[in-house]
């Protein structure tokens, strides 16, 4: 385990937790709708609620957790900064949330991710360094910034009590919204929004789904073996779901999960289209993972209640054409 | 005035209906989301608060109106059917409100609708007619149904009392949702929702204004003769917004609304972008006029907090070229 995935929290990993996370970070956060589809309850013979964590600040539901990590710092913490190394969502909501609370934010970014995510991280004033792909470019950037800014704490994405702690918002959110839901089911990549949600469910005995690309199955190969197992190294549409599970996310997960769900990455791209059409929200395929495994094992849905995260909206859509041709008069 | 356009309103059109209509309403609707970006906020320099409708039952505020007109009618009305002309949005309303209330809809589709508007009225069963396209057309087919189906009333889409109190329905969920709004805007096609809105509007002193394409100003003309103008037969992205003023709306657009902003394609197609990226959601062409208008005249808009209405977000995104292509391992 490189040091840049190890723990740092600071508290407990427990509903308590949970539930003093989601009074703390309540003025800063969006309450997200919750959003259904006659045509998708239809489609799978049950009923399906979306919570719509795309539209949470930053586009993601890691907002929550990079919050609630930096409100629970002192004050002589917030002064001395954090930093995290991030392509993707993590950067920007720690960005944010720096930005709101007067926090200093560092982010490494590998030189490899795309220019529109890079903008996201920067839009919110954070500081960025671009440093080389891979694990010991990270590992690097950190040994660096424990020598230049000893005062200034890591923040990694996901192995951290805290960070588990706020993503399990989401989920109590959604359990208040919409009573008597029979099953939760997240997306999983490094586990911090899984092992959140599995804190809620659990609670109030809902079964536990997650659902993963199976170009990326290493959270399913690590149920399998009972140890973590490492990234495979192969690359998915699910650009938010490539990294292995952490030491604290994964007995969690191990304990409380009922199945992880494989699916491919053109289901993705189907569910992806599904939800922009009939939900008319716009997701990222690692969102899209959900309905996809919901739509893939028909057999654990039907006739039943379900929750789905929609974990996050961030791709760059201005990339896609867009019509400027006049279109007939209709009425 | 052809007669598929005149009222065949019910009630009365006044805030007191507004209300009433929402309670008989909510069990039907969605309750729709009001999002905010910080990103559009610093762009406008004042603080925009979007109403989605696009989120609404069939994607489209047409669905308040469509939804209301029928819980108005009697027994004996409900099971005579009704019947509308309709290639878009209002045609799904109906039929899905139908649907819902087990009254019989039959909707006639100009053959030029596209296929993927057509489809949408169809999955709520409704009885779909072709007929060609243009105003002659339209009457025939009325004028038929009054023969064949004397028992059926003939729902238009905006130039109907209770349609039109129905759409304020949404002006009135919102200002209870974010208290201290003191400007409103909508986009204007055949006024429905904006003379709604101004009701709302007007109830509590706010400002009302409205979004129109350049080419299809025709409310906008109408305001400078003081007479209604018929369609100026352009065509225009915002292919919701291409009718003319009804004898119903015109006069409450007339004595309430403070300026009609018109906005040009192109403008639509940069804050339709704007919103799909920022916010996350879908808006058709027609949605997007109104934060157009607002980045086209910020002087009305600087310092102020604005309700935009967005209409409804029904466009075939199944069109568009999807990533399939496996993409870079980022975290």
């Amino acid at each position: 385990m490189a040091a840049w995935q190890s723990a740092a929290g600071f508290g407990a990993i427990n509903l308590a937790a949970v539930h003093q996370a989601e009074q703390l970070i309540a003025p800063y956060i969006v309450k997200t709708p919750v959003l259904q589809s006659f045509a998708l309850n239809e489609l799978v013979n049950g009923t399906l609620f979306f919570k719509c964590e795309n539209l949470q600040r930053t586009g993601a539901f890691k907002f929550r957790g990079a919050c609630y990590s930096l409100l629970k710092l002192t004050a002589e913490q917030r002064a001395g900064g954090v930093y995290t190394v991030s392509s993707g969502n993590h950067g920007a909501a720690l960005a944010c949330a720096g930005q709101m609370l007067n926090i200093p934010v560092h982010v490494a970014v590998p030189v490899t991710a795309p220019a529109f995510k890079k903008a996201n991280i920067a839009r919110y004033g954070a500081k960025i360094t671009e440093i080389s792909a891979g694990m010991p470019a990270r590992q690097a950037f950190i040994d660096q910034q424990q020598q230049a800014a000893p005062n200034a704490l890591f923040i990694p994405p996901y192995n951290h009590a805290d960070i588990i702690v706020g993503q399990g918002t989401a989920a109590l959110e959604l359990i208040k919204q919409v009573p008597g839901i029979d099953n939760l089911i997240t997306p999983v990549g490094g586990g911090g929004l899984l092992a959140g949600t599995c804190m809620v469910g659990h609670s109030q005995n809902m079964t536990v789904y997650a659902a993963e690309p199976e170009r990326a199955d290493d959270a399913w190969a690590s149920l399998q073996s009972g140890k973590i197992e490492p990234s495979r190294g192969l690359v998915s549409i699910c650009d938010g779901l490539l990294t292995q599970l952490g030491e604290l996310t994964f007995p969690i997960i191990q304990s409380d999960v009922a199945a992880i769900l494989k699916v491919s990455d053109l289901d993705v791209v189907q569910a992806m289209k599904l939800v922009w059409q009939e939900l008319k929200i716009i997701i990222e395929p690692s969102s899209a993972t959900v309905l996809a495994a919901v739509l893939a094992y028909p057999d654990f849905f039907a006739n039943k209640t379900t929750g789905l995260i929609l974990s996050g909206g961030n791709l760059d859509v201005t990339c896609l054409p867009w019509p400027v041709t006049p279109l007939e008069m209709t009425s």
